[in-house]
């Protein structure tokens, strides 16, 4: 699969810009009751000051908050770009008729009762029949949509939406309604906010790659529970996280969550791990707690792309200062580390007895003047790229002109460099910190939660430097592939015969040991001896398909005699295991020199379709669960990423002394699988197990391929 | 070692008491300058209300604060506890000569300029001075101490501490200070406060035994940087785990924050998974942040201890109600799960659409008078044992009634079941968040906070519940392990050979491979034979300390022709290795029947002192750093714990159909290391790598044992 371009996409689709800047917003069900959502939705918009026209709809007709009131939407004079509809769920079908009759151009279903309660039949029937008449569909189950390009609020939340750089996505209601109150009081301005409820049509995807282009939105922070249609959120999260920060929440991450989620939403959470190590690779932040992912978006919002990577902590205290580091190495966040150039930068501008290392510690005795001056001196230094200023509320030191000074040098800094404060005292640096965080200074209690938004700083900046680049090209036989494919569909097997592995192996040009098959004891032994011993001995009969419980394996064979000898006990097992079983003869196989083994697959998964993953062989898969996931298709750096990934990766690069193991081997086999799992669909499983690594130079072997599909052939 | 009880502790020592509970204090360098912390002292001491004497001593006599100020501490007609000293570092050790002239019984060293700085030659000076005529000393290099027994705050703090049952011990000054006024910020209310400083006398073990006593006392909150006289530490925290809880922040985890805590304290951190296995030996709660620490703190204080570990989380929003089960996974927080009780339990209190299942998800339309009525229910069912209520704003609900419930309902609660709960929304919310907590509810915006308290309150209960108990009583030969020591000290070598190793695993009582030693070629086929094959063949000689480096060990010798190939060999290359080497002879072993292989050791280490380690064999630790500790000596259950720990504990449960491998003979293994290192203080480290483990019922065998010990031996 190619990666479409954000601009092939939407050539291809219709434009969601008139959801977003609708010229006028007509609400099917407005209501005069104001404890109504039909009435809330309207407020909202007149409140936030709405610049294109507000057409209320209701039968009673009459005026809600000195609106005029229309009793259906044909008697509405103008165009209508966007229609609300908040009517019960048995009535939404006809109110759609009258949005095509009027040329809508997009929906906004509020009304629930639809998919998420079982009715969905109901809901494709809506969306078919609007999409027919060139109408697109937000939700239903939603609570609306804002948009600050159009000071439009058609939520029924609780208004007061800040306008501002980060949008929302949001598959919760519940939360999502919370977070509307909850970024007014954390000062946190919005872009955009949309609720995505049952994602009948407009999905996540189709949002991201309208708020990729949106020149207002910097940040786009999602809350998810499930995921479908995975492969195309992942290419665009790709293309969006070159330009915008993205963060996500996902909850269901453990197990029980995952269960819970499943019961909430109806959509399964799929494996944490995989979902995970996607976004890793798609340069997606992601938060555990909605409290990050907010302090993330505020931060990320207002700073500047750092030059560098190198920060710099500034202290009034030694404790903090220790506290500040461990939490950097925890997040991902390097420190400025020349004594030399610390000395020559912080000596003149501190006190005495303070220390110039990484910490700058300006003792409890520094003034607002030293950390004024310390900071000015980073800025002035370009190799330092962000700062960190910790305080520690000491007894004797003027608090209040430190905030001053605070909001001073941020007001200086914010566009040059990232700088974040933490401030730990009592109730008048609490104050102070809320105060500051009111307008919008990137200033936390705690240093854990300063230094977090750095590290989720430079994860990003890290993605959005890399050469862009979509998958490796790699070529595929499908028609090769699907041959082999068909030929065992013929024996209705949806799995490969260790001979048809082979042949697959060789389409793809993946290195296994020589192998021979031989039909009788003669051509066994000659197979050997062609081969080189030691050599492995298997079974080779359709009705055997677990080789080693029927005996059917024998491993290590060193010369003559010993083959002579595994032949006639594996016949003698086999016919005792199962005694009609049809036996076409044994494989005789090159014995794999030892080396590294490691498990590599690809499958498709229920939530993102195609994806590859690679682990250390044996129980570091199964027991310690040390295994890396990545959506295919796969550039060559995602394979290296993902092999990386794993915590046992330092046996790779090698240890005790021990070269480093050819890991451009597995990038090779990594992307082919990738490019497999891509292209043929119908494959629904791939494993490699073992996959043995040698020493760089020496290659890779394929020990053991096992290949499951679709019996019937699905057309992609 | 054996453990002694407090009891056996305070009679060795002179009593603490009298520095929470002083009669009298008096202040030298008591100052009339309100910028100074003579001043301030002497202010904080008189804002808090102290009930006893105070006497300023200055030269300059006067008044302070009204109190009369004395020229000199002979002057004081009264008997003074407590002597505060803030004056500079030079004129200390006169100022405390003056003291036990007067029979004081504490001395609290503010000044600074001591072993901080380099200079311990005059802190150990005074310190002995001190302690000869029964004085005990706090400090020096610190800021004071407040203790609620006696409405006294001797600290130069901002003031303002609110009285409560928490007990801060902190290493750090700058940080310790600006506790003081966060913990006034959030309504945690103290007990005691104790900075403790350059810790010449007094320390933390000490000052634990005190707060255990102490009944005002519920939770003990230390942060530490350093870790000196650890065993001492580790034997008082156990004891005092069982009737507090106990929450420490170490600093220095990283390695980098390590070496800045070290160029910071001038006390080298450790290793920081040591610190973190040992802590959950004993019971202690390790935070990450301070946040953390005093959300904790704050939880404990107050909530009652739980009569079982099932909780239940009570929702109005099911996206919310994931977060929490994530967090609940966590933290390891259970969750109630019989269905048919949740549904008898809740279904008749909830609106129609709602879940009873846990979460119970009380919906969008869920009232106050809803939440009162499930957490009414909750709480009358014996078998939940404790709530986690969330809140997720809704446009339609009435939060302030809720917040009147919450209080409500939390002063029901708090007295028989733990209940913590969490708000999440706008404004209104965070103020009604903020309200509450400064009157003590526990309540959080973010579900992760939260339910990281309820975390933090079970680990506590797991252990308060486990049986008392030492370590094991092992018996060991310590003549017999001396002896075999001094034979090698006399050749001047702090290691063992291998026969000698052999010796110390007999006189342990461990099961190593049958081994005999032969001196030429005969003497080893006939030991080979003896043994019976496969055997291993290893060279002797003192010279050749490599063995394996000098082609000197032979293995998997399958019968007589390959013992004698080898032994040839072996001799060959280790002459070629190094011509001039005494050759013993061989040594040929039984060769071990594969099984797991594990690696267990015991040490001296820095900051703990005897400590035991436990990990799998060859990569598992080296590479994926999966390994455990314990300070010894053990009790079994600890070895168990500490088994147990390892990411791959799995493998010795059995995977994959594979039977429970030995782990009672890995517990007999560690509990004789730990004995042994702990009765042997010369012997510096032991490792057996490795342990093979084999199946359950089939015993363990130490494959092979370094041992290290220092050459001249020092009486413990």
């Amino acid at each position: 699969m190619q990666i479409k371009t954000l601009g092939d996409e939407m050539k291809t689709r219709p434009d969601v810009d008139y959801l977003f800047k609708p010229r006028a917003v007509a609400v099917i069900g407005a209501s005069h009751n104001s404890a109504k959502i039909g009435y809330r939705i309207v407020e909202n918009m007149v409140q936030r000051g709405y610049k294109g026209e507000i057409y209320p709809i209701n039968p009673h007709g009459g005026e809600i908050l000195g609106l005029k009131v229309y009793p259906n939407l044909a008697e509405v004079e103008g165009d209508v770009d966007v229609v609300v509809i908040t009517i019960p769920a048995r009535y939404v079908f006809d109110a759609v008729k009258e949005c095509a009759a009027k040329r809508v151009k997009h929906l906004l279903i509020i009304t629930s009762g639809f998919s998420e309660v079982g009715n969905a039949e109901e809901e494709r029937k809506i969306v078919a029949y609007a999409r027919e008449h060139g109408m697109r569909v937000l939700g239903p189950n939603i609570f609306g949509l804002y948009s600050a390009a159009a000071s439009l609020d058609a939520t029924f939340g609780p208004g007061g939406i800040l306008p501002g750089r980060v949008a929302i996505i949001t598959q919760s209601g519940a939360l999502g309604i919370a977070m509307i109150g909850k970024t007014a009081a954390e000062s946190l301005g919005l872009s955009a906010l949309v609720s995505i409820g049952n994602k009948s049509d407009i999905d996540e995807s189709e949002l991201l790659e309208y708020l990729a282009r949106d020149e207002a939105t910097k940040v786009i922070l999602m809350y998810i529970e499930g995921v479908k249609h995975g492969d195309r959120l992942v290419d665009t999260l790709k293309q969006v996280t070159r330009k915008k920060h993205v963060v996500v929440i996902k909850s269901g991450r453990s197990q029980r969550g995952a269960m819970a989620a499943a019961s909430h939403t109806g959509s399964l959470a799929g494996a944490d791990n995989i979902f995970d190590s996607i976004m890793r690779q798609c340069g997606v932040l992601r938060a555990e707690s909605v409290q990050e992912a907010f302090n993330w978006a505020r931060f990320l919002a207002d700073a500047p792309i750092p030059s560098g990577k190198e920060s710099v902590i500034i202290t009034n205290g030694g404790g903090i200062g220790v506290l500040a580091t461990d939490a950097c190495e925890k997040y991902g966040v390097d420190l400025y580390d020349d004594q030399q150039v610390l000395k020559d930068t912080f000596s003149d501008v501190m006190p005495d007895f303070g220390s110039s290392k990484n910490p700058v510690d300006l003792t409890g005795q520094a003034t607002a003047q030293d950390y004024e001056r310390s900071l000015e001196a980073m800025l002035s230094n370009p190799d330092m790229h962000a700062a960190l200023a910790l305080y520690c509320e000491t007894a004797l030191f003027d608090t209040e002109e430190f905030a001053a000074l605070l909001k001073r040098e941020y007001a200086r800094y914010k566009e040059k460099k990232p700088v974040v404060f933490s401030l730990f005292g009592g109730e008048k640096v609490e104050e102070i910190v809320r105060e500051l965080r009111k307008e919008g200074v990137p200033v936390f209690s705690d240093v854990y939660d300063a230094v977090s938004c750095l590290g989720a700083m430079y994860r990003s900046w890290i993605k959005m430097r890399q050469p862009s680049g979509g998958a490796e090209e790699v070529e595929i036989d499908v028609a090769a592939v699907e041959e082999i494919l068909d030929r065992a569909r013929d024996e209705k097997r949806g799995f490969l015969l260790a001979n048809e592995a082979q042949e697959m192996a060789k389409v793809l040009g993946l290195s296994m040991p020589e192998s021979i098959m031989a039909r009788n004891l003669d051509e066994a032994v000659r197979a050997a001896e062609k081969i080189g011993y030691p050599v492995v001995m298997k079974v080779v009969s359709k009705d055997i398909i677990h080789k080693s419980d029927a005996g059917g394996v024998a491993l290590d064979l060193l010369n003559r005699d010993e083959v002579v000898d595994a032949y006639q006990a594996i016949m003698r097992s086999c016919r005792a295991y199962k005694k009609d079983a049809l036996i076409q003869g044994v494989e005789v196989v090159e014995m794999a020199k030892a080396g590294v083994e490691t498990i590599i697959g690809a499958r498709q998964d229920g939530s993102f379709g195609p994806i590859v993953m690679f682990g250390l062989g044996g129980i570091y898969v199964e027991v310690m669960k040390d295994v890396a996931f990545r959506a295919a298709p796969l550039s060559r750096r995602e394979a290296n990423d993902m092999i990386a990934d794993i915590r046992s990766y330092p046996l790779l690069l090698g240890v005790r002394g021990e070269k480093r193991k050819e890991i451009d081997g597995i990038i090779d086999v990594a992307t082919k699988l990738g490019a497999l799992i891509d292209k043929c669909r119908d494959i629904t499983d791939i494993e490699i197990n073992p996959l043995v690594v040698y020493e760089h130079g020496h290659g890779v072997k394929a020990v053991d391929v096992r290949i499951l599909f679709k019996t019937t052939r699905e057309v992609r």
